[in-house]
């Protein structure tokens, strides 16, 4: 039996698992989750979903560190949020990474560093659907695309946007490369329960207060297409991890721009996968100049 | 005992080894050594230099796709190479990335997919000084930075300009990812032989005909303080490896522009650390449409 909704997490007694979320019936949210089904083998190939039930104590990222391969993410790819920020719509994906180091879980603090405070710092939010890579392929070509799909989680692409856009020299990798810029989670839900990626409502707050409401339909480039574009000549691995991209609503979309604080939470939401929270906390505030 | 020259080969036992090249007097080429002392351990902490040696059949990447974790790579860090392309000199490092499965080995051919074929098909060479990291760290003073690197070796930042530049909505990521796109080697030459990484000749040459010809000098940031910048609010982790960069003489550098064609073989060398020679193979030829 495969998994439905991968959780990683550390059990009240005190042990790291894999597990399949057990969920109340009529509930689709796996951070409502209590308790999990433990996995054991490899969650790529060869694994079984045990008997075994364990309470879920803290929930991790949903791959472990060395479990997670290459971090891809997509820029520019929701139609209203290219025209948010006065970009034209990209006739190709456009593609830019971020080290695994960035990868955090869905619960857990979002560190700010005193890099990213100076600058100023434009601190900024992207609730993303976040394909996982399940199967090792090159040139897959997009109906078959969905055979190398492990799941889909959440994501927070963690954006500074005055290094990732005036001091990066175009590029937009120094604005997004800070360790734990990246959470992920809860769960990562299995193609069998999300046989549809491009129809699922995405949700972000800041604060309780809403600021992105969209629909995975709205991306220019669609989950299947992606795949298949990054795996030209390039060999996607299972442990892939590539960030769809944000749709409108962003602090940076705003008039005045709403950019995030010290303490400032961030609360998102995709159907059918769940929610992931997370705090900012500026490090080593009194030397922080905004 | 420390390594000098880490090099990773298929011996004529057929075995791979990690093994300290052994060298005959007065040649610092690591792409020479016929013969080296057998490593046996982690290369990034607790090895030892037997004294087993065994005979080089073919040199591989200095290290092995598990022990390499995040590619970095710098743009526009040499000051005639930014004239050449028409850049200002820029005011920050400018950062973006390759997967690690663009890593190949030192003598190993350069597949050239269709969808760098197409565009049109602009493949260019960039001969880089690779810093290899060797120890975790975080925010990185300037003048500490040398205790976190392992070594330094040779790298290729093979890149297709078409996409890198017109196609790529301003992300250089699409037009550098694919599959053997970032050969390195022949060795990692140690800190202990190479204390002035800022001082290096380094060439390139294509089919023979000698291309660039700088000295790592010309670097607008140097070796030292990209370590440090690439670390700050980010950890720098054992097995990351860093191209600082490439100087003048690329193909796009050319009037008319001389771009590397089916069959083509780059030779770079770097002093003190040897030479990597790269074939160019066009994938399924009868489709391209160069």
């Amino acid at each position: 039996m495969s998994f439905s909704r991968l959780v990683r997490f550390i059990a009240k007694n005190g042990r790291t698992y894999y597990g399949d979320a057990i969920l109340p019936e009529g509930v689709s949210d796996s951070s409502l989750a209590k308790k999990a089904f433990v996995i054991s083998g490899d969650v790529f190939s060869d694994y079984i979903v045990t008997n075994e039930v364990q309470e879920i104590g803290q929930l991790l990222s949903p791959l472990s560190f060395s479990d997670i391969q290459t971090v891809r993410l997509l820029g520019m790819n929701y139609r209203k949020h290219a025209i948010e920020i006065n970009t034209p719509i990209p006739k190709y994906p456009v593609l830019f990474y971020k080290p695994k180091t960035a990868i955090t879980g869905p619960f857990d603090s979002v560190k700010v560093p005193i890099i990213a405070q100076e600058a100023p710092g434009k601190i900024d939010y992207e609730v993303e659907l976040v394909i996982v890579i399940g199967r090792e392929g090159r040139n897959i070509p997009i109906d078959k695309a969905s055979e190398y799909i492990l799941g889909y989680t959440i994501g927070n692409d963690v954006s500074q946007r005055t290094w990732q856009i005036e001091k990066g020299g175009s590029q937009f990798s120094t604005g997004k490369m800070f360790d734990t810029w990246a959470p992920i989670g809860p769960a990562i839900v299995s193609t069998n329960l999300i046989q549809s990626p491009n129809e699922l409502d995405l949700i972000s707050k800041v604060n309780g207060e809403l600021r992105q409401s969209s629909n995975t339909k709205d991306m220019i480039f669609s989950v299947f297409e992606l795949v298949s574009f990054l795996s030209q000549g390039t060999t996607l691995r299972p442990g892939d991890l590539i960030f769809t991209g944000t749709p409108q609503g962003v602090g940076m979309g705003f008039k005045p721009a709403k950019w995030l604080k010290d303490g400032d939470i961030t609360s998102f939401y995709i159907e059918n996968i769940g929610r992931i929270e997370n705090k900012f906390i500026f490090e080593n505030k009194e030397r922080a100049k905004i």
